[in-house]
């Protein structure tokens, strides 16, 4: 275990009492204190605009911390301990008289300062400029920020200028929590420790890539949220193109956050623009109308509560990406997600090439190439598929398809699996960057989503629709099929 | 389920009341009928040279199978209406005139004759011409022989001139039953099915290959037979260079009989001369003394019932073999097989070169190499061993070598794993010989073991002595160990 005090700091949390805090940041922090993480000396100032006292606030999170930890991982004498450590503050964001409050509470300047703003992107610049102004920050100050980092390229610019103003580029951890699933990070490990891999994992060996993420809900009560973005800037710019970029991304020279960063940009720089005539083949945008979730009838998009019925948001997304590179030409990823799918499903299928000649029985060829399956969930782990013998005698030298499994909750059967806001509060004490999304990396992602939204606004074509409880629309079978290709099924 | 009018025939078996017949072909083909696999024309002629009837062969017989077939797969109705199809009589293996029984029995023209000689290889011959002079057989005889072909390459000449005289090479079916395992014929669809191991096979990409096939047994009871062979020419000149001819050899073109025996006399063509001044570093030689198997005292090989105290019969021997061409060039094979061994254990390894930089823990470089384990026995399966990211927090990137597992038993828990001799028995009634062993394959693996077999006799050096439960002596260690290598040990 490492010494704690490596990790002493004072955490800042604005949105104390916001759904993000309660659900995920809080329960986070206590398991570090369970896992002997989070230093004795550490401190958590809990900031938001209800008017209430740190005893209350006390009471509630520790219901919450009940609510949402396991049971089984809930221990109520861990929790007194680290809310002992909790203070809540009544704080109007925008209003820079309030901020004194936060210079009092800071009354230990060995501790690390970490501020977390877990509110609104607009309250980014606002809170960073209070914070200067009442001398709450220094250069050694780490700023954590959340999603959406604006909802195009301009906006972006703008949110990042702001921040940009006030902190520097290693003080800024943008969160983007598929970078804290461990799965996620095993890609890093499973690319570059394993030469089996590495030495295959290009154009002369690889033939196409899938990454399907799939959601089984639909919009949750979220709607008028959810539908000012659309399933492309919610899940594609951050989340689908983060693990794209770590498929795809050339070996680092070693692991340091710029190492790491700077080839994930160079993907992104080598993506392929997708012009308005190019849109027929690689992209398809589905919304869900009413049809089944889990065996019960569901509504569709526009019947939901709240719902605007003239919407035109994409719940669904199928595209086929491109990249540009020595490495990667003529290998298409074709990247797809969605609500209302038939299961919440994350996996990313390379598929190899078959062996050159095929020497086994003709009407098996179309086994003939090695996939490898990398689970993000449920169930993270790998699989690889690969050819061997049948075993009947009568069967000669017959093929079948057996996977080699790998599932991380059996193999390490000791082990928790964090969950990914634990490793990134973790890594944000530790000072590391590398599970971060740089300021470049946001704004070349949105440069990429922002082409293909401004075709469809510029097609004025509405998304085709999907019953609920399908994968999407027929165009997202029909755009793979056309390839010669299919999307996988575990069969 | 294939006809079972194609694989029709009148099987002749010499040295029916032996060890081989009963313990291993009948229950084959008890197997065999269970399966629905052998024609209800199809009948055995029982031959050997114990006076006894039909009757009584049939009663010795349904008892061998009771004894020799798993509990759980003996019906004594399918062992009854099998035996209804076998008769014997008795004969005088040398005496021509006995043969005339033989084509009174072969009544059957449609059916193919199969000869199956299990019976010492001294024989062979003579079977041959009497079989030969009686007109029992003609140019669509499947003959059956068993090792040892000979003990060194010129008697291995005689036994195959004198079967050459009579049949063809496509009417022999050598035998060395570890073509029969599944895993060994899996090594086919392994290696060429997978382009993920296809495209990598080569000293590109692979560091070494470690083949072992370990027996915790001793001498059993055989010591005048084995003493006369010795660990070498009993296993490696057959199994083992079959094994390094599987794994070496290049892709075959298709997957007839010559093709695939055109390509392991390549190999076995290709393998480097041991000359007597490179015995030191490629050879090492023991014999077991005293210790312990299964945690019970044993003899030493010398103190074994019937021994000659004075013999310098190998029961261990370790090699290194150098394959001289373009794929292997520089890619050691070490082999290594012994009797008195901690444990029985067949299994290939595959040592995959690193990755060519290296980004993780520099105190965790060692484990930075793939490997791919195969096991014969027990538990036939596949293991990839693939680095993953350590799971704790606060390990940071450390690495952890998991397992990608595939054991077949498991995996395809509907299917019996057939035997071997099934196999064999079966692909023998079809007329394929693609897992049989050509005359040129048996003589060029005579040439390589006979040099070195030259070697020890002419530096009169004894073996070295291990005691019984260990790994061989430990020059066996050294000699791997003095290329910077180890050999595998699970952990």
């Amino acid at each position: 275990m490492v010494k704690t005090s490596d990790t002493r700091c004072d955490l800042m949390l604005f949105g104390a009492v916001g759904d993000l805090a309660q659900r995920k940041l809080f329960p986070a922090l206590y398991q570090l204190e369970c896992g002997g993480l989070l230093a004795r000396e550490s401190r958590v100032l809990a900031l938001a605009r209800r008017d209430m006292g740190t005893d209350e606030f006390r009471d509630q999170l520790f219901e919450n911390l009940k609510r949402y930890v396991k049971p089984a991982e809930f221990d109520a004498g861990v929790a007194r301990s680290f809310l002992e450590r909790v203070e809540y503050r009544l704080l109007d964001f925008t209003d820079p008289a309030g901020y004194d409050v936060l210079q009092t509470w800071r009354d230990r300047p060995d501790n690390e300062l970490i501020v977390y703003m877990a509110t609104p992107p607009a309250m980014y610049g606002v809170i960073a400029r209070n914070l200067k102004a009442a001398s709450c920050c220094n250069e050694n100050t780490r700023v954590v920020v959340e999603k959406p980092i604006g909802h195009d390229l301009e906006s972006s610019k703008v949110i990042n200028d702001e921040l940009g103003e006030v902190y520097s580029e290693n003080q800024l951890f943008r969160i983007d929590h598929y970078l804290g699933k461990e799965t996620v990070q095993n890609l890093i490990a499973l690319r570059f420790a394993n030469n089996l891999f590495a030495s295959q994992w290009d154009q002369n060996h690889i033939s196409h890539v899938e990454i399907t993420v799939a959601e089984s809900v639909g919009i949750e009560g979220r709607w008028g949220y959810f539908d000012k973005a659309g399933q492309i800037r919610d899940m594609v710019q951050n989340h689908l193109l983060q693990l794209l970029c770590l498929i795809a991304m050339d070996p680092p020279a070693d692991l340091s956050a710029d190492s790491l960063r700077d080839e994930k940009v160079k993907v992104l720089k080598a993506l392929k623009t997708i012009r308005p005539d190019m849109m027929d083949s690689y992209v398809v945008r589905g919304q869900y109308t009413a049809g089944t979730s889990d065996g019960k009838p569901v509504p569709g998009y526009l019947e939901e509560e709240g719902a605007n019925k003239g919407s035109e948001t994409e719940t669904f997304v199928a595209l086929k990406a491109e990249i540009e590179n020595w490495r990667w030409s003529g290998v298409p990823f074709y990247i797809r997600t969605g609500k209302r799918l038939p299961e919440k499903l994350s996996q990313i299928i390379i598929h190899f090439k078959p062996a050159p000649h095929y020497i086994f029985d003709p009407d098996q060829k179309h086994l003939a190439n090695n996939k490898l399956i990398i689970r993000l969930q449920p169930d993270e782990g790998m699989s690889l598929r690969i050819l061997t013998k049948d075993h009947g005698l009568d069967k000669g030298m017959r093929l079948r398809q057996g996977p080699l499994e790998l599932t991380f909750s059996e193999t390490f059967e000791t082990d928790r699996i964090p969950d990914a806001y634990e490793r990134l509060l973790w890594e944000v004490m530790k000072g590391n960057q590398y599970l971060f999304v740089r300021r470049d990396e946001v704004e070349y992602a949105w440069r990429w989503v922002d082409q293909v939204i401004r075709n469809w606004r510029d097609s004025g074509e509405p998304p085709k629709r999907y019953a609920a409880g399908t994968w999407g629309p027929v165009a997202s079978i029909a755009m793979i099929t056309r390839d010669g290709r299919s999307w996988y099924e575990d069969v």
